[in-house]
C-alpha cells in the first residue's frame, strides 16, 4: 500500500462508533470541563495528540477538536462526547474527571470489521506559567541527534517569543574545537519544545543570529549525480568526492581553500552562515526521519536563504512540536552540488513564536524582501510544481485573491531558487517579492 | 550537507591511525586467531559490523575485512592490525582474546582534525550449529512493526536454507479474524535473523507460498496524484479516496467488488496473491525506515511479480539480516494506482538463502522465466535509468558481458514493468528472459 | 510565450466581429445551401479548415462549424452568418454560392486593437463518388518524406473503408534491395488522403499486414542516455554506438547477430514487425513535424504493440488527414534502447476508417484484447501521466463510467507498457484488458 | 528509431569509400587551390555544408574538412581527395575547378549494401568584400516566419561585426500600431546571414538596445500545467486562460494591469524588456523548428537575462547562421508562468560576430556579470542536468580546470534560473559570477 494510509489526517477515521461500556453516571454539580484540552488517545500504543475546545453549558458540550465538532455531555465528573469525522464517521468517548485530568474510553467500529478493542484517551489543560516577558535561554548541547523523532525528550521547553542561544557540531559531527561528538550525517541540537504547540498550529522560528565557531570549514570536489548528463559523466570516470578544507576568514569576510591548485589560487567567496537543517517531529504514526532528510516537517532543506533574518515556518506535528537545528553552512551554493557545502558548527539563536491554528502543506520561508514556498520532493519537476502550486495558495488564503489574480500577479513577479539537489528530495522555492502584495486578508474564522 | 555521507560505505573512513595506548603485550605462545571473526567497532554509540576473516602465521596476520586488505601480529592472547581503506586511510586496532571473544581500542585520526578519542571493539566467531538438514519453522507473529529496523529483536534464528512459515496483517494492521492489530502503514511480521549473514552478503528470499487468510480485502476508488495530469485533475475536483470492500473467492480464483455500482456488476478479476513488503534493516548508521518506503534495502516495492515462485534478492546491512515481510496483496495493477492494492493478511512460506560476499545496487527478483532488476527512485524517470543500468550491470557482472553485448542484448529483448507510483519512490523494473542468456560467468575472485 | 497559443483551437479566437463591407444583397430564391460544407478561412495565409453544417429554413440558417453554434439568413446566392465562440466573441462571414461553392469574407475584431483586415473564406461540399464497396489499393512509393506535414501533396486519395497495400525503406532511408533511397531518419511513404476527413474526426488504422521485405535488419549497440545513470554512465566511457547486423530468418521466424561475438552466439530473437511510425498531418498553424518525432499526431512512436492486428487512432487536423507509414521495426524491445530497433523495411496493408466528430487527447492502440492509451511527453514522469489520465478519460467518456468507478477498475487491471525512450517524447502505455470492460456507454449527442 | 540518426555530426558516416568513374586527368599546371573552401554535397536532395581547408603543395593536398583530415592530389583542373571520419570510413571525393567554383562527384560505399548512387559535390570561396569597419544596418521586416528554418531566403546578409536595427511583431503577429502582420506563435524578424558562418562555428549575438514601441502588452490569466500539482489543479477546475492587458508606462519604468481588480490595484512591476526567441536555422538534415520551441539552436528561449547588455552564443547550423529575432516581452517573472509574458512588439538591435571552430552543446548567455549556460529539455530535471554539465564543461574547455577543480568552484558559487516551463521543454540555466573565475586558458589547437 501507499504511505498516504497512516498519516495523522486518516488516523481520525479508524474511530468509528462508540460502545459505552459503563453505566451512566448518577447525576452531580458538573465539573467544569470548559475550556482547552491537550488530549491523547491511544491508537495501538501510538498516541493521537488533538487540542480540544470545549464550552459547557446546563451539562451540554459543544466544541472541537481537531476542527471537527465536538458534542456530549456533562454529569458531575463524568463526561460522554461524540465527534464527528468529514466522512460521517461518528467517534465516541467517555471519561472522567480526576485531578484535574481526564481519561476514560472509547471504542472503534472500524468497517466492515465491527468493533475492536477499547481505546485509552486522556486530556490534560495546556501548561500554565508563561513568562510575563520573552526569555532568553541558553542551551549548551551535551547529545545530538541523527533523526527527527517524536520519541526523544526535550533538552529544554520554551515558551512562544522566547529566544534559545544554542550551538551545533558540524554535519560529520565534529565540533568547534575539532572533536567528534557524534556519528556524521547532520546530527541536530535539540529538541525544543514549545509550550501550547499542538498538531495544527504553525511554528515561526526567527533566525536571529549564525555566528561561525570554528575557522574551518570541510566540502568536496565532485558533483552530485543528479547534477550530470549522461556524456558529462562518461567523460568523467573519476567523479570522487575527496574533502576540500576551507579556512574561514571571519574578518575579511570570504571562505578561501585551505590547499588551492594553482588553478584555484585567489578563490575567495563571500560567507553567509545558514542552517542546513531546521525541522520538527513528524507527526502521528510518523517514523522518525533521518536528518538527512526532509519533507514537510522541515528538515535537511539546504536552502541558503536560511540566514540571519529569516523566519521559517514549520507546521506542528507533535505536542511541544520538538524543534531539532542543526548543519550549519559557512555559505552554500544553489543546490549544494558537492554533496557537502562548506560544512562548520555554528552559533545559532533564533527565537520561536506560535501561530495557531494554522496549516500549511509545505515549510515556507519569509526575510524583510520575500515570500518563500518551498517545493520539496524525490524530482525538480515535482519540487517545482509544490513549490509553485504553495506560493499560489499561500496567496489565496493569506491575501484573499482569486485564482486568477493570483496567477495575474505571479506571471510577471515570481522567481525562483534551486535550494538542493544533493539528497533525496531536490527543493524548488518560489519567491515574491513583498512589495507586490495586496494587504493581507482578515484570518478566516475558525470552522 | 547530502545523505550521501554517513552510509555505511563511508564509515570506514572516518578511521585513520592508531595510537597505541596500551604497552606491548610480553611475547607468549600465540592464541589460534585464524579464522572468520563477526566484528563491531562502536563510532560514538552506533555498531559498525564486519565480517573480518585472518589467517595467521608465525605470529604475522594477513586477511581481509570488509574486502579490505588486513595486516599485522599476534602475541600471545594479544593482537594488533591494521586496515587500510580506499583512500590509503589506515586503521589501527588492538585487543586481546578472551573467552573465545576478541576486544580492543582502535584511535581515529580523522584529518584535519587530529585524534579523536578511543573507540572500542570487539569480535566473535560465526554461530556454530548448523542444523544437518534445512528446517522449516512455524511462527506465529504477535507484535508487528511499523518500521524496519536494526533495532527491533529478532523473533526467530534461522540458518541459510531455512523455511519460515508465518502469517502477515493487512497494510491496515488488521489480521484474518477482523481484528485490528497494530496502527496502519502496513505493519511488518519479522523480523528473522539469518546466521551468518553478515553486510556484504546478499540474501536470497524464495517465495515458496502465499495464501489468502481473509475472505475480504480493501482498496480505495481514488487515483494517485502521480498519475494525474493537471487537466484530469482540475475535472475531478473530488479526487477522494473511499475504501472499497472486495470479496475473495478462493475457489473460483477471483476478487469481485463486495458492493459494485451497476456498471461494475460482473467485474471479476484473477487473485495472485503477492507481498507488497519484503525488506531488511538498514546497514550502518542508518536510521530506521518506515514500512511505507522503499529502497535498497527493499521494503514496500509492492511489485506485482512478489508472488509465489519469485526469489527476491536484498543486500544485507546488518547481521543477521533481519529480515521483515508484510503488506500482502490479494492482488494488484502496474503502480498500485489507487494507492492501496487489494489489501488483506496472507499466509506466508519462505525460504532464505544466503550468497557471501556479493553486493547488489538495488533489490533484485527472479522467477522462472525471468531477470528482473529494480529501480527505486523520486521519479520513474530515475527509477528508469536505476532499473536499465542495473540490469545492464547485471548481466556484465555475472554473464561477462561487455557494455556493448549488453546493449545488443537488452536492445531487442528487455522489457519493463511499471511496479508503482503510489509511495514516495516509484518503481520500475526491467526484464530479459533468461532463455536469452548466455552461460554465467565463473565467480569472480574476491579482491 | 508559450506553445499554447497559435494551435487550431485557439484560433477561433482570433475572429471577433464583422463589419459588413458589402452591401445587403437584393431579395431573391434562396439557392440550397443546406447540409454539409468543408470551409477554409484564410488567416495571414494559414488556411483554417472546419466542416460546417447548416440548415436552412425561410431564409434563416441554424448550424454548427466545429462545435460551435451558427446563425444567419440566406437571400438568394448571398449567405451571412455568425459563429460564436466559447469565450463569446462573434465571427461574422458573408459570402456569395457560386458554381456550388461559397466564397466570401470575414472582419475579425481582435481586443484590445480593434478591426484588423478582411480575411478570405470559402466552402465545398465534401467530395462525392464514395465507391460502394470497399477497395483495395497498391502504392508503389517514388518519394518519401522525412516531415509529417500539410504542404506535401497526397499521393494517393482512399474512401473510408479501403486498404493500402504499399512499402516503406528503413529508418535509414534504404529499401528492401539495399539501395538508399532518401536521407536517413525515418522517411515516411505517403501521405494518403482520406476523403472527407476533417479537423475534430478520428482516423482508425487498421494494420492489417506487416511483412519484411529483406533479409537484414540494423541496429546499434549503445544505449541511449535516458537510460543510464551518472554510475553507470561513467563506468562506460565508450558508449559509442556501432551499428549491428541482423539475420532476419522468416521461416524460423527469428533474427541473429550477423556477426555475434562469441558470448552473444546462439542468441535468437522471435521476430515481430512493428510500424515504428504512423502518423497525420498536424493541424491548423501547426509547423510540419520532423519523422523522429511525436505527439498528438502519433509519429515516431515506437510501440512495439504496433503489429498486424492492432488499430491506431489519430485525431485528423487536416482535411484528408494526410496519413503517413514509415520506418519498420523487425522486432524491437521495450524502449527501443538502442536508438535503434532491428531497422528494415516492410511490405505494408493498412485499412483505413473514419470515426465522424470524435476527438482524444493523444493516440489510442486497440487490438483483440486490450485498449492502449499512449502517453507521449517530455518525461516518463509526464508520459506516465498523460497515459493514465487518457485511459481514464476513454473509459469515462466510452463507456460511462464516474471518476471513482475508473479508479475502482483501474485499480486491479491496469498495465503498463514503455513504448519508448530513445527519442525526444518518452512514450508510455496505459492498457486495459477488454474483457473487463462494461458494455459501451450509448455515443454522446453532438453539442 | 531514435532522433540520433540522421543529424549533421552523423551524415559523414553515410560517406564511405569512393569508386573513381571518371579517368584519370592529364597531367597540367595544378591551379590554385590552396586556402578555404565552402563545400557542400548533396545528400538524396539534402545539402551537406562544411569549411574546408586545403595547402596544396607540388600537387599534394593536406587540409581539414569539418575537422577531420583531407589529403588528395591536384592535376591541372582536377581534383582528388579523401576525408575520413572518426569511425575509419574513408570519403572520396573528385572534381575540377571551373569559374572558381569547384565541383564534382562522390559515391558512398554504405556497409553492409555497398556502392550507393553517385553524390554530387561543389564548393565555392568564402564571400569577399569585407567592410573596413562594421557598419549599423537598417531592416524594416515585411514578413515574419513561423519557423526557424534553413529554407527561408535571408533578408540581409551582414559580416560579423555589423549592428543590426530592426522590428519585431509581439507574440501575436501584431504590430506597434495594433495591425495583425501574421499568424501568431511567435512570428520572426529574418533570418539574417552573417557572411563566412559556417557549420562548427559559434556565433556571438550582442543584444544592444532592446526598445518599447507599444505602451500595451498583452499577458494571461492563468498558470501553465507544469506548474500545478494535481491537488492544486483539482481546486482550480476553470484554469482558464483569459487575455489580460498590461499598460506600459516607460517613463515611469513599469507595466500595470490596464483593468486591475481591485485586489491588484497599484500594481507595477518594472520593465525590462527582454528577446523571448533569438535563434538559427538547424543544421544538415534537421527540419524546420516552430517558433515555439527551443534546443541547440536556440530559439524560444524565453530566458528573462536575454535583455540589453547580454551576448547570446549559439552554435552555427547552415552557412551564414540564417539568425531570428522575435517574441519580445515588456517584462517576465522567473519560468513564464501565463504561458504568456507580457507580449509587446520590441526595437532590436544586435551586434553579431563569429567566433570560428568552436563548438558548444547548449545555448549560452553572458552579461557584464555572469556566465550562463542553459539546460533545454523536455523536463526540469533534465534541463538541470544540462544546464550544470554545460557550465562544467565551459569551464574545463575555456579556462582549463581539472573536473575536481571545476566541482571545488561550482559547489560555493554556483546560481540557478529557472527561464521557462511554459513550453515543450523546460530551460533552467546555471550561473557563475565572473568575478570567481581564473583567468581563460590559451584556445585549444584546432585538431
Amino acid at each position: 500500500m501507499s504511505s498516504r494510509w497512516p498519516t495523522s489526517g486518516a488516523a481520525a477515521c479508524l474511530l468509528a462508533a462508540l460502545a459505552f461500556a459503563a453505566p451512566a453516571a448518577r447525576a452531580a454539580a458538573p465539573a467544569d470541563m470548559s475550556g482547552e484540552w491537550e488530549m491523547t488517545t491511544m491508537l495501538f500504543g501510538s498516541p493521537l495528540a488533538e487540542r480540544m475546545t470545549l464550552a459547557v453549558e446546563n451539562g451540554k458540550i459543544t466544541g472541537t477538536s481537531s476542527g471537527r465538532p465536538v458534542t456530549g455531555t456533562v454529569e458531575g465528573d463524568r463526561i460522554r462526547f461524540e465527534t464527528k469525522d468529514r466522512d460521517g464517521t461518528v467517534n465516541s468517548y467517555e471519561g472522567r474527571l480526576e485531578g484535574g485530568k481526564l481519561s476514560g474510553t472509547a471504542t472503534i467500529t472500524q468497517e466492515p470489521w465491527g468493533e475492536t478493542p477499547r481505546l485509552s484517551w486522556s486530556a490534560k489543560r495546556p501548561a500554565a506559567g508563561k513568562p510575563a516577558a520573552p526569555r532568553t535561554l541558553d542551551y549548551e548541547p551535551k547529545d545530538f541527534h541523527r533523526v527527527f523523532s517524536a520519541q526523544i525528550d526535550p533538552v529544554l521547553r520554551i515558551w512562544p517569543g522566547d529566544t534559545v542561544r544554542t550551538r551545533t557540531v558540524d554535519a560529520a559531527g565534529v565540533d568547534a574545537q575539532g572533536k567528534s561528538r557524534v556519528l556524521g550525517g547532520n546530527p541536530q541540537t535539540g529538541p525544543f519544545y514549545v509550550e501550547g504547540a499542538m498538531p495544527g498550529d504553525l511554528l515561526a522560528i526567527h533566525v536571529k543570529r549564525l555566528r561561525l565557531s570554528r575557522p574551518l570549514a570541510i566540502s568536496d570536489d565532485g558533483l552530485v549525480s543528479r547534477a550530470l548528463t549522461a556524456d558529462y559523466a562518461s567523460e568523467h570516470k573519476d567523479n570522487d568526492f575527496n574533502n576540500v578544507v576551507w579556512n574561514l576568514d571571519v574578518a575579511g569576510g570570504v571562505a578561501r581553500p585551505a590547499k588551492p591548485t594553482q588553478k584555484l589560487e585567489g578563490l575567495a567567496v563571500p560567507l553567509r552562515p545558514m542552517l542546513g537543517c531546521i525541522g520538527v517531529a513528524p507527526g502521528f504514526g510518523g517514523a522518525a526521519i533521518r536528518t538527512g532528510d526532509s519533507g514537510r516537517i522541515g528538515g535537511n532543506m539546504d536552502f541558503n536563504e536560511i540566514v540571519e533574518g529569516a523566519t521559517v515556518y514549520l507546521p506542528v506535528g507533535q505536542p511541544g512540536a520538538l524543534l531539532y537545528v542543526g548543519d550549519g553552512h559557512a555559505l552554500q551554493g544553489d543546490g549544494e552540488l558537492n554533496g557537502n557545502a562548506l560544512e562548520t558548527p555554528l552559533d545559532v539563536e533564533i527565537t520561536v513564536d506560535l501561530i495557531r491554528d494554522k496549516s500549511i502543506p509545505a515549510p515556507r520561508v519569509e526575510n524583510a524582501e520575500y515570500l518563500m514556498a518551498m517545493g520539496l520532493a524525490g524530482s525538480l519537476d515535482d519540487a517545482f510544481r509544490e513549490a509553485t502550486s504553495g506560493l499560489a495558495s499561500w496567496l489565496e488564503k493569506d491575501y484573499g485573491l482569486t485564482g486568477p489574480e493570483v496567477a495575474t500577479l505571479l506571471g510577471p513577479t515570481i522567481e525562483y531558487e534551486i535550494s538542493e539537489v544533493a539528497d533525496r528530495n531536490a527543493g524548488i522555492v518560489a519567491k515574491i517579492k513583498k512589495k507586490y502584495l495586496p494587504p493581507p486578508a482578515p484570518p478566516e474564522k475558525k470552522k
